[in-house]
């Protein structure tokens, strides 16, 4: 099997590498990273990530994979990487999106009528492309699966794997990647952060607007 | 505040990426990804990290990362490397590790008598080198932090966050990165997962190393 990961400028790392952590250990599952065009792409941790493959190498790949981050202002307007993404997409036997990539999907006519999810701060906006926001960590509607902001993807990924390739293969690598989550806190969704907590999120969020 | 995150091939993404999607949204930290030889490097998803500074030009960080991965076998043997991290730590405010990241840290001298912990099937390894090992998502033992495997260096650096910038940004990092995980088994830990899927994941262990 293969799984095309979209790259980009400003990409977020981990919405890349959670889920790719997952996937890669598939059996024969062979993952490119792609982008308008090859080379080192910025990510929001200081590290870039390497795309090897431009459009017109990856063809009929099984998964599309499309990640969020800061970078997707600029490819929602690029006509060349949303058509790219719409043909591809139908021809997988998954189209799978994490954090803001969502919004790409949608953006790019993926989404219409679909029940999908992305960032809590994001998720109202799914509605002014057509699709269903839905409160989850993981929404699968047909053969398109969205999940929450970030470190969702691995949430999403383990989930993706047990419908390919079976519970037992999920369960093994979850074990393997030792994802027995224990997070100091439980702020992770807005219903269970604190008020303070949830405002200095958004009003980070507003800060980065209007950068 | 400065991070260095020590990169090699054959590294294990999430165990950068991971900790990195957390420590890089401190206020004033800069993350630099250091080795021995600039490039990008190899990792196990088939994606690359792009190294951008050699040890020469670091100085003094604050935080030193050491992540694990298949590659620790070839740079545990490297007296340059394991040098470099004995010298580094010696003025580091905190030195931290992921998964099999910890070994190395052992190897290089770095943990002996303290407490520690690696990823379930190497932590018996830890007693060799002197360390004590602890079965523990997170470990800190004076100015050392280690954790668990792949995935634990997200608890980790939300530990570490804590630690540094206080609860708060600890926090409002978790939101932003809607880090309130749901995976869909419970077999992350092998406490916790069924004896045949404890027993494929050692195997695929073994068939590494014979590899």
């Amino acid at each position: 099997m293969e799984t095309s990961v979209l790259l980009f400028d400003d990409v977020n790392a981990l919405d890349v590498v959670g889920p790719c952590e997952v996937l890669s250990k598939i059996p024969n599952m062979s993952i490119k990273y792609v982008a308008k065009q090859i080379g080192a792409k910025k990510t929001n941790i200081q590290a870039k990530l390497t795309a090897d493959y431009t459009f017109s190498e990856i063809s009929n790949p099984d998964i599309l994979l499309i990640p969020g981050g800061q970078g997707i202002k600029s490819i929602v307007n690029d006509e060349i990487i949303t058509k790219w993404i719409r043909q591809t997409h139908e021809d997988t036997i998954w189209t799978a999106s994490v954090c803001s990539g969502a919004l790409v999907l949608a953006i790019a006519g993926v989404l219409r009528g679909l029940k999908a999810t992305t960032h809590w701060v994001k998720l109202p906006c799914l509605e002014d492309f057509g699709a269903k926001p839905q409160k989850q960590r993981v929404v699968i509607d047909g053969k398109v699966i969205t999940c929450a902001g970030v470190s969702a993807g691995i949430d999403m990924a383990l989930t993706l794997t047990s419908l390919i390739a079976g519970e037992t293969a999920a369960q093994a690598i979850q074990l393997a990647i030792e994802y027995d989550p224990a997070p100091p806190f439980d702020c992770g969704s807005p219903d269970k952060a604190p008020r303070n907590i949830f405002e200095l999120v958004i009003q980070k969020v507003e800060n980065q607007k209007n950068n």
